[in-house]
């Protein structure tokens, strides 16, 4: 019996975080995060279906919502078995809409709302295998994972044999590191602690539970006012000691000049990295940046909106590493060919996590990468934030500093339907009654 | 009296051009082009408005109309004296809402939403100043013009003061330089001749045809087949002789390997500039292919989305020229800056137009770039398409190959009332009837 896509349902989802000024940065004093949520149904009298969405800070997740339904067209009544069996070719298909592309090309609203409606077809075809997507990545072949990959733009950094060659090269062992997966997990950071918006009695308190909980690196946001940082980061160095890693994050604030002149009166407190310390579109700002103030480890990647501009980063010497974010970019078929990239030029990848969803999506992409591409995880961690997890089906788990790998079928994407529901915006519960 | 913006309307507008393939090229086979127009009304009783607008290809014209209401909260309400005062203030306002920031940032649809309410806000001023855009710019002192810009994210390449020396460096001579404006216009190239979807014979016929109207400039797009593009570029040499430049175009269809092999090939045409060779984003990709290709002189820009890519375009020596577009970036105040780095760069500047209403709004910004900034245009031109003018009440005007200089007051930007009503899209009667 043959079924085919069905419909392409969308969700305005919002969650009044800014009440609470949870989520406050330099850059991002009251977001409300939100998800531009869609769901891919289809004729399958088993149910099966595919959930995705894109993470926004509020205003605009309504212009989001609809960018996923100019997708409809390309999506609806497709053969789902042919979708699932290319999801390289899907993935494609949706990127290069040439009136779409126009948008974009490859960025912004339009690019992220193909990224969430490819990271569906994952969740449904993760479901149809029985499989969460960690793992249903992990044991496809090299062969089947390089065709999932667009190449285009990116020839001159990696090829298609040379994904291969690298695939093949990390493919023994990967049993073993399934089986490491499940039993220990994969390290998390937290960045729960340093919200500009807590008080330093906050930020030490939490940085100290932190530690106690079994995470070995935390971060705190910077960039509003330089004493101020220097205080914090003071504070958070004394609560944490020594031997635990301290991340700091601008939210790209600075000019270059200015992040130079920041970064280095905050290199006495030993920083693990300097994340976004100015705009992602500047690849030649972050090299000087990294050049200058080197040995303080440079990154970005959260914001960076596709795998051209992760390209040069890495040919540029720009980061040290890079965050990558499961919703920013064209789904999982442009963030392995990020990953694959990042391992051929030996950058560690630290995922971007915390909003709404992003740690449940992410967490699959850097377990997929630890078993199938780079082999490795000790040197590295995914983001975790401890919000809203409760909104989710599968929701990210965190025990002892380290996520656990998830083991329901599927993107761990799904939203409860009474979250759905409550917090639909502007006519949901939580939204009407406020 | 004070007056305030009373309204932000929006129309979703388009043109059936894919029915005679004008405008195909090797990535865009069937462009519908479309304009997510926007107009900002204020109760000024003598009925002061101004209009702006997104070009699109079609599909996501919508969604582009979309974006540009979510702006609505920041633009009505707001003093009209205000805002025409300090039009560099509202730019920022606009460019800085930190929940539409996270829908970028400074890239793709919501960026392009604010620069069409930006340039709406030019139109709107030059009205109540009675002057068309380029000569508002053109008579305003360099402090003026130095407010406008927004030099976040560009310190390391111009700093105001950078920016004021040279714009009073440009300062003399004004005068004289509006009047050759006036009398002379501006150089003009055409795109007409060459689109992918015509014959050789009618490449021919018009190449000839684009001489004998007196441009000194023409462009073809290539990019499908190479075995084609050396055939239609001889063609086109012949038709034009060698004393008139022949630009290529390949609208970002390669990657830098096979840019730079197909740009080999195409040598011995005398290739005034090769435009598009790859992807937008890829700044050190262009330097790598300029590289390779040299002479050959290599360009991009019309999908360069804002000022810190074309920042790294300038700092890498990756482009021999760039195009402006005026409704992709962050309105006239981006492209001021861009316009000024430009200058300090050396780098020439062959604004991009076509599509609908790109000549109408771009011929302004190279006229003041002209007359208050660079100084020059003889060694440059605006890009002409005989087009969908007649849609405009002050359409843009060539003759003998120049762009005569606009003489209404505002930004030529306004469509007319049928126009609007009869191509809205899906129930104007363009639409409706097909």
């Amino acid at each position: 019996m043959k079924h085919v896509i069905t419909a392409l349902e969308t969700h305005d989802v919002r969650f009044p975080t800014s009440r609470e000024l949870d989520g406050s940065d330099a850059m991002n004093p009251d977001p409300d995060y939100s998800a531009a949520y869609v769901t891919l149904r289809t004729s399958d009298p088993d149910g099966l279906c595919g959930h995705g969405f894109v993470f926004t800070i509020g205003r605009g997740n309504d212009v989001q919502t609809i960018a996923i339904g100019a997708l409809r067209h390309l999506v609806v009544g497709r053969d789902v078995a042919s979708v699932l069996a290319d999801l390289g070719g899907f993935a494609r298909t949706l990127t290069n809409d040439s009136h779409l592309r126009w948008l974009g090309p490859e960025k912004g609203v339009m690019h992220m709302a193909i990224g969430a409606v490819i990271n569906a077809a994952w969740d449904m075809a993760a479901r149809a295998a029985g499989k969460p997507v960690w793992q249903l990545i992990a044991q496809m072949t090299p062969q089947q994972i390089v065709e999932l990959i667009d190449f285009r733009y990116i020839g001159d950094a990696i090829t298609p044999s040379e994904a291969l060659a690298l695939l093949q090269s990390a493919a023994p062992g990967k049993a073993e590191r399934m089986e490491t997966l499940v039993t220990r997990g994969y390290p998390a950071y937290t960045t729960s602690p340093g919200w500009l918006g807590y008080s330093d009695e906050k930020l030490a308190r939490l940085a100290h539970e932190a530690v106690a909980d079994g995470f070995r690196t935390i971060k705190i946001k910077v960039g509003r006012d330089l004493a101020d940082d220097v205080r914090r980061c003071r504070i958070a160095r004394q609560a944490i000691g020594p031997a635990i890693g301290l991340a700091i994050d601008a939210n790209q604030r600075w000019d270059v000049a200015a992040a130079i002149t920041w970064l280095q009166a905050l290199a006495d407190f030993d920083v693990a990295w300097a994340e976004e310390p100015t705009h992602p579109d500047d690849i030649l700002g972050h090299a000087a940046i990294r050049q200058a103030v080197a040995p303080m480890p440079i990154s970005t990647g959260e914001h960076t909106h596709n795998r051209v501009i992760f390209k040069q980063l890495f040919q540029a010497k720009a980061v040290d590493l890079v965050q990558i974010d499961a919703a920013r970019v064209g789904g999982v078929n442009e963030n392995l060919a990020i990953l694959l990239m990042a391992a051929k030029f030996g950058v560690r990848v630290f995922p971007h996590a915390g909003g709404v969803g992003l740690c449940e999506l992410v967490q699959h992409l850097a377990m997929a990468d630890y078993v199938a591409i780079s082999g490795s995880m000790e040197d590295r961690a995914i983001e975790f934030v401890d919000h809203l997890h409760e909104h989710f089906l599968d929701p990210a788990r965190v025990r002892g500093g380290r996520y656990l790998a998830p083991s329901m079928r599927g993107f761990s994407a799904e939203m409860r339907s009474e979250t759905l529901q409550h917090h639909r915006f502007p006519d949901g519960s939580v939204w009407s009654a406020s």
